[in-house]
């Protein structure tokens, strides 16, 4: 058997083999293979730090044998040699793991410095300074990193001899200075560790080694993978690398770069670098770095030399590049390459310039954009400038920001927006009652509540900027203010909202405008020609209908009623026919109703423009539409002309202990069939009279809630018999159809069954994972997040689809309902439709569609293309 | 082929031919061949009604030919020719279907009477009035039952005659007034049908054939079937059978009987008669019939006889019988024999005595008492010879009755409790606060909740009489008192509750206490030499324990420890753990906890006798421990030295949307560790203690809630550690088990993954029904009565477990769990575990137990000898 081989000498990896040498010492290999100038060394793979992690830090047998002689080859390569006091090699030792972690493992650089080697390099470089800065500089790492000794000990003496100095700038340390202070280094760790700080250059590597194999476990290191979806057994890879020095005079340097602008994505060169400078300087800010473009006028041939190397990297990796480098004495070394990060608006132009450069397909750009990114491209955010003063974090449930001034009701919301004031609505928690000014405000925040919270749902489906259970939040409605700790916030008072962090901040910050650019467009029309998956939306309104339709609705799949009964001069009739007696009060205030419902109907299915329009019929129980406050209920007596006590019975007759699983959906329908006959009158009625006009429509009956079969046969006879009827008497053609919703356990059960009565199916994802896991929506904010960060739940269920469990249902109500039905179709409608990966279960469940909120859409589109395409 | 038989002369068939010729055919049939005198007649079947339903009311070919040759051959027996003048045979026609539905079809009698027959029957029994009283019968019952005209047409003439008569009595009538009314009679006919009375004996006939079948489909008939879950595809059978007269003087007469005493089970021929009579007269309690006895006085021979039939009769059949009987003339007849209707302490002492008789086996005995008619032995009962004013009527959510004077508090009813005076509890709906009231109360009323509402829960769990869900009632808790329409029952007064119609009776009613006979015993002890599946209880406290014992439970299933939480001196500690402001505040209160808890499980152990004892952890939402009322709310910062504002902060802090979906169950043992751990300490320190004095314990620890594999581990290592440190501090040897209650959609979904973790399950399938349905067991009397009303669902799911939905989870979690761990210990512990279809489910789903409240323990253990014994 060939013997493993644990360690790779720059250029025998490539870029590949990032899982065996992480990210890092692939790209260095690579780079040395494709003749990139980088500074030689090598890479011990992660497979030794997954042996030495279960075999209780011991390292396989042999890998030292191969350390040697890999330093051997780097010895010979640079011409120097490791501890020799004439030209001794100075190595940096560094982890690297196939994802990157930035800052999350450790670094020692200038190891191989002891009193011998400092000298010999004083001679050779004539730079005491330099060479001592550079000593001082690797106990101080070293010390902390390798032997664990806080670096505020070093930080203390730096400060004390800076002090005694009288200077301010580590730069301004003079040799005497830096002397005293390698000295106090080497007695503190002494100190603290009873030990000689080592001196001998192998016994150091060793030690680092051991150290950045160790780091792969260290707290930081652990919490990150755990918040990033990083398996722990990954590893980490060690990069032994040869020093080169930016810092050994004005014709030294150092900077990052990146191959195009990572915020807008233009085609140009842009990054940042120093003269006389390590890599941390730059990063540090204490010296302020110069454009690019200046290397060009300070360093010419390097300059060329740094462009020639970008271009030939980017044509390499075909994609936007982040690289390091460092001039030493002239001479450039690349220090790292890798793909560039980029902000939503960069990742769409260049992926689309890309293709147009030849460099990638399209389905390569497709793929290289993230759906979720999607979501910067289409709200407000805080301009990334602004200084922020954070006062407390919720849920970020609904995307965007907002700046206004803070009401507690959605009345007052209402008012100051019509006098042309922008507010933030504050309530412990919305309920429907609160539409209006939720609408009214630029954005909303709530003391209670999940990420799938009435606050939430509705913002998102307005596109307006939420944050839900923001839990340290006090409101105190009477005295019109809330508090954060010690911190009161008043009425009129000015804050700012971050939907995409959850972040609460005081006062007015400056906000950045969506912006929609061609590449966009361009990106998204690709993605559609791959995607197989039909996207639909969730819209209440002849408004969200039309914006739906720009953003690439093809048709709507859950068209709320019940938004419809809250606006002013609707609630007053739906009121009227919750307080009447019998069916006859009923009906009278349901044909008060007719006329308003049928005109939205209208405008939606002309804003629809002849797409299915799925409209479910009223869903949420009746006392959502009675007020709760005792003033409202004052109000409303006297606008009824009723007595209060009349109006609170009904309120009590209607109370429920746990309403999500109370009297609502087609529970409603069965029990007031006069309410689901008045809501299909309008439908039809709407829908005729376009015919009539020539203008296409195509309705969809939706059934909420159902359970058992007979719910759904009851209700599509009643909804089957009143459309035909008005079809007839209307006099023409129109295709409809009368489906139901999947949304509760038992209906997924009996899909079969349903199926055979249904036309389609729209999977309610949200009622489903509520009643899959016994989860109120409204009331998860109280363990959920502690469940995610126990590991108990990997991702909050109302976000992100949960696969095992709810998904298995979603899969027998497929599975069922098509053996019954073949054609049957099938979409969802929770707030799953537009989260990615829930987007790429429906496409594998070979759902026909997705539907979600207006401002989703173009999420939808990129997910389901990303489904298609990464079945291959 | 051989052509189908539509008609059955009597001994044609015989009893196990039910299904075709109906249960009065098959059994006239059955009479007719032992050699029982019946008078002679012919079945035409119960298939001729489905093809007459089926085929627009035509009959199938032959039919006719059929019914005339039984004619003929009923003639030849008889010796009577049918319509002739010189000895009319006349027929009675009745229908009788395979399943009694007593009252609900259509009868004739007296058929073939016109003015020839009348003729020559007067000069045959030279009794004119007889016979004319005959006629005016018939003319009366064919014009309302064949014609369809209303009988209030005919008994506005009967009165007007006897007005002009000036007498009150029928019998009174005279013969010419007869002959009057039956001239009136006959014009009133002609007047409502423009068509002349039917003389024509064939006619006649074939009209009271099709009236027959009819009312099959009549809408009482329909609306009963629907009650009882009859199949509407049974049909009913038509007898048609010669007259028999017993008012034909004083050597004729009628009566009912049973072979046993139906009330008593005692064996003693037990009936009445009346001498001159007919039938119909017995039932109406015009004339007060005398004791059978007094028959063998009035006529020996026949008495005689009569005692010869029953007693063949029974021994044919087996089973007690009800018997009619007619004597004309001296002779004998029986016009039925059916299987007699009787009490559960007379179906169990029958049962029992038939064994002891050889009659029957153990087997049969076993089967012959239905499961739930236990129920009555078990419970106070409503004196059946009571008048009761009935007010109002709600669910029969807990069997028995209760008398006692109306309490509007809990606090109120333990105060008079304490002062021996007996109240009911009325309440709109109790939480666990109401706990000790319910406790000291006789019995409990709620406006709102279902069969399965706190109230109902609790109620059964106690054996105490509860009615649920009685909307009708309006509680005024200010002025004290409660309404229903106009009546107004004020604080004091007495009222009675009977469980099991769910009627409330206004004041004082005599109650009947439950006897627990030898008989009951010995069945019960056959029951279990049958059944295979284990039955144990739901019991919180060693009194439960102790009576569940008594009862023949086999462990404990379910002890809810959170019961415990509420007894007076606990509740304190309770809210002070609530209240804590951190977890050293929370385990304070714990420790005072502690004690407490343990004493509870010792008492419980105990009483328990080494039985396994299943513990739940603290499952309800902890708001559910904090005060609602203000005065309460005051009571309580007095109490713990805290501000009304802070608790009111907590109860808000702490409020939910929808609890059933919130933060309880193992989500609370998640968050606050420290609670789960209390419980776990006091449940093994209770049991070592035990184990030290020798006594055997077998404690089951129960994580409830479960629905994400994590939840259990992390709780199980949690209980795991505590329970061998504890174990291992006494020194002593214990066996224990940790497992899970499976009651979550997702549970059901990922059972394999938990039953390798978990040592057993139990189902509870309350919550399970919640979820699988999205009800909320405590609103649905808001809608489920219309569902069940419209046939939309069956059953209430939450009485009787819902085979096709939540049964569809159950099996799927049994099948996963015991794939996952072959030797999986599996029961159910939902209220579905005392109900017999449910116990018959849970039987052949393969579990090793049912867990129901103690008072239902003998329904279940004799279910599932049932379920065992019908598999065969």
């Amino acid at each position: 058997m060939k013997k493993k081989k644990y360690v790779y000498f720059f250029g025998e990896g490539g870029k590949e083999m990032k899982a065996l040498l992480g990210g890092k010492g692939a790209n260095l290999s690579e780079m040395t293979k494709i003749g990139i100038p980088v500074p030689q060394g090598f890479t011990i793979t992660t497979e030794v730090c997954n042996l030495y992690s279960k075999n209780n830090k011991e390292y396989p047998e042999g890998l030292d044998v191969e350390i040697e002689a890999n330093m051997n080859k780097l010895e010979e390569k640079t011409g120097k040699k490791f501890g020799n006091k004439k030209n001794p090699l100075l190595v940096s030792v560094r982890s690297g793991a196939a994802v990157s972690m930035p800052g999350m493992m450790d670094t020692i650089l200038n190891l191989g410095l002891n009193p011998d080697t400092v000298q010999g390099l004083i001679e050779l470089t004539k730079n005491e300074r330099f060479v001592l800065d550079s000593y001082r500089r690797f106990i101080q790492m070293f010390g902390n990193v390798v032997l664990g000794i806080s670096s505020e000990n070093f930080e203390k003496i730096l400060e004390e001899v800076k002090e005694e100095n009288k200077i301010k700038l580590d730069t301004e340390l003079n040799i005497k200075a830096l002397q005293k202070i390698v000295e106090l280094y080497k007695a503190k760790v002494k100190e603290v560790t009873n030990e000689d700080f080592p001196e001998k250059p192998n016994i150091q590597l060793n030690m680092a080694i051991n150290a950045v194999f160790d780091s792969w476990n260290n707290e930081r290191a652990i919490a990150y993978r755990k918040l990033n979806d990083i398996p722990d057994n990954l590893g980490t890879a060690v990069n032994i690398q040869s020093m080169v020095f930016g810092n050994m005079g004005n014709d030294s340097g150092t900077g990052v770069a990146f191959t195009r602008n990572p915020s807008t994505g233009e085609k140009r060169f842009f990054g940042e670098y120093l003269m006389n400078a390590q890599g941390e300087d730059v990063v540090a800010g204490i010296r302020t770095p110069k454009e690019i473009e200046k290397l060009k006028k300070d360093m010419p041939p390097v300059y060329n030399q740094l462009v020639d190397v970008y271009k030939k990297l980017e044509l390499h990796y075909k994609d936007m590049q982040d690289i390091e480098f460092t001039i030493e004495k002239g001479k450039l070394f690349l220090l790292q390459t890798r793909t560039g990060k980029r902000t939503a608006h960069a990742a769409v132009k260049v992926a689309v310039d890309m293709v147009d450069e030849g460099l990638i397909t399209k389905q390569d750009a497709v793929l290289r954009v993230e759906p979720n990114q999607l979501d910067q491209l289409l709200h407000k955010t805080i301009d990334p400038k602004a200084k922020l003063e954070v006062i407390a974090k919720g849920l970020p449930a609904s995307p965007g920001a907002a700046v206004g001034s803070v009401v507690f009701d959605a009345k007052k919301a209402h008012d100051l927006n019509e006098e042309g004031k922008k507010v933030i609505l504050v309530r412990n928690e919305t309920s429907p009652e609160d539409i209006e000014g939720m609408a009214a405000a630029q954005g909303i925040l709530t003391a209670r509540g999940g990420m799938t919270s009435h606050a939430a749902v509705v913002a998102r489906g307005m596109g307006k900027c939420c944050i839900a259970g923001c839990e340290k939040i006090r409101i105190n409605e009477k005295t019109k203010e809330f508090k954060i700790g010690d911190v009161v916030i008043k009425e009129n008072d000015t804050i700012t909202l971050n939907g995409n962090t959850g972040e609460v901040i005081l006062g007015e910050v400056r906000l950045i405008d969506p912006e929609l650019k061609g590449e966009f467009k361009t990106l998204m029309q690709w993605a559609d020609s791959y995607r197989t998956l039909g996207v639909r939306t969730n819209a209440d309104t002849p408004h969200d209908a039309k914006i739906s339709v720009e953003f690439g609705a093809e048709g709507i799949g859950l068209c709320r009623t019940e938004h419809m009964f809250f606006q002013e001069d609707r609630i007053k009739a739906v009121r009227e026919m919750i307080l009447a007696e019998d069916i006859v009060g009923r009906k009278k205030a349901l044909d008060k109703l007719l006329p308003m419902q049928k005109s939205d109907f209208i405008g939606i299915f002309k804003a629809m423009k002849g797409l299915p329009v799925t409209i479910r019929l009223l869903d949420p129980p009746l006392h959502e539409f009675l007020p709760q406050a005792k003033d409202d209920i004052k109000y409303l007596a006297h606008e009824m002309g009723v007595t209060e006590e009349k109006i609170e019975e009904k309120i009590t007759a209607l109370h429920e202990m746990n309403p999500m699983l109370g009297h609502r959906g087609c529970r409603l329908a069965i029990t007031y069939p006069e309410i689901a006959e008045m809501q299909v009158k309008a439908i039809f009625e709407a829908s005729c009279e376009l015919v009539k006009q020539g203008i296409k429509v195509m309705p969809e009956v939706m059934i909420p809630l159902v359970g058992a079969l007979k719910e759904f046969t009851i209700l599509k006879k009643l909804a089957k018999n009143k459309a035909d009827e008005i079809i007839k008497d209307y006099g023409v053609e129109l295709d409809y159809k009368i489906g139901t919703m999947i949304e509760i356990p038992r209906a997924c059960i009996i899909a079969d069954q349903i199926a055979h009565e249904a036309e389609f199916f729209s999977f309610g994802t949200n009622d489903l994972t509520q009643m899959t896991f016994g989860f109120s929506r409204d009331d998860v904010g109280k363990f959920v997040p502690e469940y995610i960060e126990k590991g108990i739940l990997e991702k909050d269920p109302f976000q992100v689809l949960d696969k095992e469990g709810v998904g298995s249902l979603v899969k027998m109500g497929v599975e069922k309902g098509r053996k019954a039905r073949k054609d049957l179709k099938i979409g969802i409608c929770g707030e799953h439709g537009g989260e990615p990966s829930s987007v790429e279960f429906c496409h594998k469940a070979k759902m026909n569609y997705v539907s979600c909120s207006p401002y989703r859409i173009p999420i939808a589109r990129l997910a389901a293309a990303h489904a298609k395409l990464k079945e291959k």
